[in-house]
């Protein structure tokens, strides 16, 4: 009897220890010598279940995901109060939409404002680089979402000279003050690079080539731009070294398995939301008098 | 035995009768001699089965509602191409936001464009009522959701006398120009209207008032609005007559019961982009060719 007792409670602890996602934030936390090559892709950091105890675990705290943007937008309702902010960075084919859809998709649409920056228009150009992004932060009460973001501006834009060095070597701080005083309005900013290995976005990008309904989605500059992958690693490399600040750290997200980087992103959306720790707004108004309004109306 | 047959027979006729909602657009479809006051609020017009049979039948469109939806965004990657724009109105917690959150919702979050119309702003106050809702209209390939709309201009403008009976009067004809044109530009337009009970309301507020979690949600102004429920009532009976087109008819959604207005919406969309019969873009790439070159890459 003590033996079988023994391993169903081995059993369980087991599963809870698969279920434990309370590491995974600080193991994918960008910090001092940080070395973007050494990241195993197919890895799954801070996680030791499979695909579908990761999909479980999203399920399971579906409600709680919702519960918390609830109470986010519910304290913004006045105009003031904390936001969200979330930034998707990844190469070609990382899996930015598949979070944008499976992720994002999962919160009310009513609480989010979802951005996609695309290679900038002649009005944004004629701006500073941040104008439009600053445009584009969440108001009180949203969970704000960058599909790419400012840091196109030091990586697409470093890889292939498209400013002068002495004005993209000046972004790395200008990124930095600028999210430092987002921090400091009461954003909570999230940055994810989703990271994948070239040999993964080869398979991907052939799977885009043989199936007509993905064709959309290919686009023959793709292949261009693998021709400078080492470039963008080089680049994304020295945005980590430079703006991975305490306020506003990045999190690298090995992405080659799809399904693990929906639960990172998922778990540490989640993570930021419960710091918030909010609370529902108290009534403004007079509870029992409405009551007796409400019932004579 | 032949007993037995027709009896499952009989019941799989019954219940593939019940999961058909081929005549539910038709029967909400507001045409000639229409009479809101006739509507009881809590029927299921078009539908016979019940809320369990009604999720089912969500879930099992979801994923071609995704399809449909998808087809639509890659048919307006250049910018060119069709949208669907799907207006929401109704009184007071007639459940626009769980419109928004539970069928809105379901759909990729990148290719929807949603917008809340709340009191116009000074800035769109110095504007004509149609600017800001010009500006908000869904761009090619995406779906553009209004939580309220222009028909604010001709209900709560019109029950709180907020410009000249002159001035709205003409806004039924303004509304319906303008509505032509976006229809002509190639955007399918699907006008909802929640039609709930000023009792299932008072049954709303009160839960609102009695939950703490709910207090956010309640404004002591919903009371007062209630004193003017007649007059809103003929002011939607007048916006249904007047703007009920061939190209952009509106929809009375019984809305009592939330699980079937929220299945109504689904189907409408649903209805709606299956009639646009959208194929997968063709290459503008020689497939071979790109295939060659990822390969070497």
């Amino acid at each position: 009897m003590g033996k079988k007792k023994d391993a169903k409670k081995f059993k369980k602890n087991k599963d809870a220890k698969k279920s434990d996602l309370s590491s995974l934030r600080e193991e994918l936390r960008v910090g001092e010598g940080f070395d973007l090559a050494a990241v195993d892709t197919r890895s799954t950091p801070g996680f030791s279940g499979d695909k579908q105890l990761a999909a479980q675990l999203m399920t399971d705290t579906a409600d709680e995901l919702d519960d918390l943007q609830e109470r986010l937008y519910a304290n913004g309702r006045d105009g003031v109060g904390p936001s969200v902010l979330l930034i998707v960075q990844g190469m070609d084919t990382a899996g930015k939409g598949g979070i944008m859809r499976h992720v994002i998709g999962s919160v009310d649409p009513q609480g989010v404002e979802l951005t996609a920056f695309k290679a900038p228009t002649k009005e944004e150009l004629a701006h500073p680089f941040l104008w439009r992004i600053r445009r584009a932060l969440p108001q009180p009460g949203y969970i704000g979402v960058f599909d790419r973001s400012q840091y196109e501006d030091v990586l697409i834009v470093r890889v292939h000279d498209l400013v002068p060095p002495s004005t993209w070597t000046r972004r790395y701080g200008q990124i930095n003050a600028f999210e430092a005083g987002v921090v400091e309005r009461g954003t909570a900013v999230i940055k994810v690079m989703l990271h994948i290995s070239a040999d993964e976005q080869k398979s991907r990008l052939q799977e885009r080539l043989d199936r007509p309904d993905k064709h959309w989605k290919y686009n023959p500059g793709d292949v261009d731009e693998r021709g400078y992958w080492d470039a963008y690693q080089e680049s994304y490399q020295a945005a980590l070294d430079r703006t991975s600040t305490a306020d506003a750290p990045w999190y690298v997200v090995p992405a080659d398995r799809k399904w693990y980087a929906r639960l990172a992103v998922h778990q540490l959306l989640l993570d930021h939301l419960r710091d918030l720790d909010l609370q529902w707004p108290a009534a403004t108004f007079d509870v029992d008098a409405e009551k007796a309004r409400l019932a004579e109306s």
